[in-house]
């Protein structure tokens, strides 16, 4: 049973100092850490690396480190609480109850996902959410009143929180355990709690920004050991009193998971309908035959945009995995994220939704959804999705790339991908974002040609435990094409149209498949005999077997690629590349492609050029995949 | 003269409909806009795109668009104009004296970037920045209800702002103008207005989000004109006592800019170096021989971090370039981004520094920093530049692709820029940011390797009117290379080290030069020949003769490329890549070097394979960058 479903959860904040506290207070407790582990602090391939890591040292619940998103995380383990409460517990089972508890600093206040996420737990009423703040008035670059004078009471009470002040947090340990036990009561506003705080409270140095990342010198720590009734002589060394009382919580705790375990037990006599569907939830399995429902095509048939086949697909699909918990950050008409029977996740008293609703209204916060989403994947049980605009994923970008570093199951439901989206223009047009993404490691970037290739991307990207995807889809109409195949696309890239002895390859992605596919009729009339290959995931494709790959890429003929973005990257697959070389325009989608020669007939063009420069050049044309290391 | 100095600036924000209402009013105005551009509202190479584009339009000042840059631009607007003012005006020359004003949305309101940026306005005081915020309750996803419910009010109150309510501003004209009155009083705050509108007034769906993004029906239409008292039957018409009115305000304007103008001509008599430096830094030129302070250094002579070569250049040209107004997300210390003199931009009252002061107290505001240094450089006469961690450029991502997209003059200050950050860990080490940025059209991404090399990016980047650079910088130690030198680097890539009849190439950038020279060298005791490519700059690179990229890409043997970052991307010039497939790792940086071969020995090892597989698979190595289209 996840641990995060019965006990306290915890999110570090990222600093140096609290992360060391983390790594000791998880020692003390019992977790996997020994002493050894806290000696190799920030050592290569220790397991106390200099930020945390959730998928990395037992016990971490999420990776913070960069700030802003330890906070944004919580509010998504609240949320998550507040979710799986509403949608297991029963009269009698109170299964799911747990409060999340979260260490924030002045840095991580300043960041704007944090305000994003603060804001949206205070409309959403997580009760259950306790955020300790710790004012210390220091950060790197020395007083806060460098830059960070505003009313952070007053701006979390203008967000719905419940808000109290310790003012002595040095000293006064009785006033953090009481305002603690009142935040617990409030049950329909998060909480914050401000302890003033003295950084390095003890040393020589206290309330100074020096204390923040320099270590502290040696007579100074032992002032500090004598001062708090330490031997000062003796490193790494645990008292045996402070184990014992340490392990007396870890005792209490082993009742608490005992009695839960109990609980559940009970649960699963008097529900076993739902106990079963909890635990198959919690160890991430997904319902059997899901992905029987995927709509599968025929060519030519019921044409749409990548964005409605998408909607498609999580229309005929949800109703059968009730851990999709989906949502957008403001733009549901135009993600087409929102399925007929949705009930949005709100407080019972908007009426506008209850917690067990599955569609989150994020806001125009797409920062903040990417970190929420990933507190959601962490909490267990949920497999998040959000969409925007995929030029707006890159606002996000803090919290994907952790998503990818953490191995959260998160999907991105990104549409109007590309000059397709049109009039909007250049400001929303996508240049860089499919390379940024494709670099990524661990993050899967599906960019789908047609219906039968989007239920594919979903197909891998749900199955896909442990890595987040984002799928790039289209606002413009795209047909279904011939030889396409859900059992073709999961590959990653396959070749969808085949020639012998072809004297050109075309390979391209989502949209602009249909166009190579139009050049290559083009040019098989002019005597050039052109293969097409469809690539929607370089990821996926790269962990086929290289035999497979050889196919797909066989040597022979040049490989042109063609996609309505930045070039920079497809080198790695073609020996020349067809794409945009800088910015997008605005205007009617077919125009726009038009003006950047994106086009049957240019391709066609460009594509015999490439055919003819290398008959001329003479020699075998090496695949571009074929390589030394 | 720019227009920024003189007239008030007026910043909009995204919403489609603001930006209509902008293109007309600019063209009742009588900018540069025709009643013919109006009509092609959202056509292909219209002067009226979809999102307004400041490189692209008269009078459009910043590209909004993306929702939360316009707020944020605005503030660095405002931050320049009182910088300015603190740097020019004189006793009876109050030269630079406008108002910045923006009109802002609930969409606006949610980002995270304005919510830093709002904060920092308030700490900063800028009394002369007014932001109308309107409050019409309808987002694209319906009401504000459902994700947007906390008290704006209180939350720019508690940033320290100056906030007024207007309750019709439907019919109450004059309310909205007695506001701004008020407002403008207001000197050390910066003032929101929120005005409560009904979104689509006057139409038969006025309050509703189906007035967003649709267009209203036909018969709606006819109906909302003959409410104002027009024809219904004409399009695209402008009454003549409407010219009228706008041509009384141009006509204003204009008189305005004569007193101005007049005004600057004194100041020419009164203060004649001031006047020729303030003109200068509007024309956007350079101070003469500014460069010639430019550091050089010997091979082996004062190795130091890249980071610190950077902190000597910044200390050597800072006093010759008053123009450069640099700060840090606060990491003052790490990015060594402050020069000794300097005083911090802050308000006087604060005792910290004053308004003349040019070093930005960013706070952790990464994205705020960026969208602010856009208004920074807009507004004319300032050079940007910030500090942060190269990782934490990507939270910025938003606001530096709107730096390329609007071609401003924007210097990043990205130190820690690998692995060799050690032992803050992979959430601190980039590995698909470079990748990303060189993707981004107009942005130069530089990677020097030493100290003439960070002098040659500091060269170029300064000397690049209209393009943004991002200058990554190492953490750890880097040596003074043989062969490298300015005039060598400012070209982006050169032969570091030459051979005749090499074997292999080795091409790569920064701290990882000399990892390739010292595999060179190991390699040339093994009879394998290699020639070493630095390759600092890219887009720069790619800008040079042909005839120049084919000397220093010229055919005969293999090229490995090496970067201690992804290899996505590096195919472009290289047959072989070294990199980083994954994450990196926390622990002392020569450790973590080390756990990923990147050391000479292992670079040697390498390379002998790759020369020995295309000396075996035989025929010409032909140029990577060699191709037919
Ligand atoms: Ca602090
Ligand atoms: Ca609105």
């Amino acid at each position: 049973m996840s641990p995060n479903l019965c006990l306290l959860t915890v999110v570090p904040t990222p600093v140096r100092r609290r992360c060391a506290l983390h790594y000791i207070l998880l020692h003390l407790l019992g977790y996997k850490l020994s002493m050894d582990d806290l000696k190799s602090f920030r050592q290569v391939d220790s397991l106390t690396p200099g930020h945390p890591e959730s998928s990395h040292t037992d016990g971490i619940e999420v990776t913070t480190g960069p700030l802003g998103q330890g906070i944004s995380n919580a509010v998504g383990l609240a949320a998550a609480q507040a979710h799986m409460a509403a949608t297991f517990n029963k009269e009698g089972f109170d299964l799911i109850t747990n409060h999340t508890y979260a260490f924030l600093g002045d840095g991580c206040l300043q960041e704007g996902v944090a305000s994003e996420t603060c804001s949206l737990a205070g409309h959403l009423q997580l009760g259950n959410l306790i955020a300790l703040y710790d004012d210390n008035h220091i950060t790197i670059d020395g007083e806060t009143d460098v830059s960070f004078t505003e009313d952070v009471v007053k701006r979390f009470e203008a967000y719905g929180w419940h808000v109290q002040v310790v003012k002595d947090g040095d000293n006064n340990l009785e006033s953090i355990y009481n305002a603690i036990v009142e935040a617990q009561k409030v049950k329909d506003k998060p909480s914050l709690i401000k302890v003033h705080t003295t950084i390095g409270f003890g040393s020589a140095k206290q309330g100074t920004e020096s204390v923040h990342g320099s270590p502290l010198k040696a007579d100074d720590i032992v002032n500090i050991k004598k001062k708090f009734g330490f031997d000062p002589e003796q490193k790494f060394h645990v008292p045996d009193e402070v184990y014992a009382t340490y392990n007396a919580i870890g005792v209490r705790g082993a009742e608490a998971e005992a009695k839960w375990d109990a609980l559940l037990a009970q649960y699963a006599q008097k529900h076993p309908e739902e106990h079963k569907e909890l635990t198959r939830r919690i160890r991430g399995d997904l319902p059997e035959g899901w992905e029987k429902k995927l709509p599968v095509y025929k060519p030519g048939e019921k044409n749409a945009a990548s964005r409605k086949y998408s909607e498609i697909v999580l229309q005929a699909i949800s109703a059968g995995i009730p851990e999709l918990v989906g949502g957008s950050a403001d733009l549901t008409g135009s993600n087409l994220t929102r399925v007929k029977e949705a009930v949005d996740f709100q407080p019972p008293s908007t009426k506008l939704g209850s917690y067990a609703g599955r569609y989150f209204r994020y806001g125009v916060r797409e920062h903040g959804m990417g970190a929420i989403m990933n507190g959601l994947s962490a909490y267990g049980g949920i497999i998040p999705f959000g969409g925007t605009f995929l030029n707006f994923v890159s606002y996000a970008a803090g919290a994907v790339r952790l998503s990818a570093l953490s191995q959260h199951h998160v999907l991105w439901v990104a549409t109007h991908d590309s000059i397709g989206l049109g009039e909007d223009g250049p400001t929303h047009q996508p240049i860089e974002t499919a390379i940024h993404l494709r670099a990524i490691p661990n993050l899967h970037f599906w960019r789908p040609a047609d219906g039968n290739e989007t239920s594919a991307a979903y197909l891998f990207a749900l199955q896909a435990k442990g890595t987040p995807s984002v799928l790039s889809l289209s606002r413009q109409t795209l047909p279904n094409l011939e030889n396409s195949t859900i059992e073709h696309a999961v590959k990653g890239g396959y070749v969808l149209h085949d020639v012998e002895g072809e004297n050109l390859n075309i390979v391209s992605t989502g949209s602009e498949v249909q166009i190579a596919v139009a050049a290559a009729e083009l040019l098989a009339k002019e005597g050039v005999k052109t293969r097409v290959i469809s690539l929607p995931c370089w990821e996926v494709f790269d962990a086929q077997p290289k035999e497979y790959q050889l196919q797909v890429f066989r040597s022979g003929a040049p490989y042109l690629s063609l996609e309505a973005y930045t070039t920079v990257g497809w080198q790695k697959y073609s020996h020349e590349q067809y794409g945009l070389a800088a910015w997008g325009a605005s205007g009617p989608y077919d125009k726009v492609y038009e003006k950047f020669g994106i086009t049957g007939p240019n391709i066609a063009a460009v594509g015999k050029k490439v055919a003819e420069f290398y008959q001329k050049r003479g020699g075998e044309v090496i695949s571009p995949i074929l390589h030394a290391i």
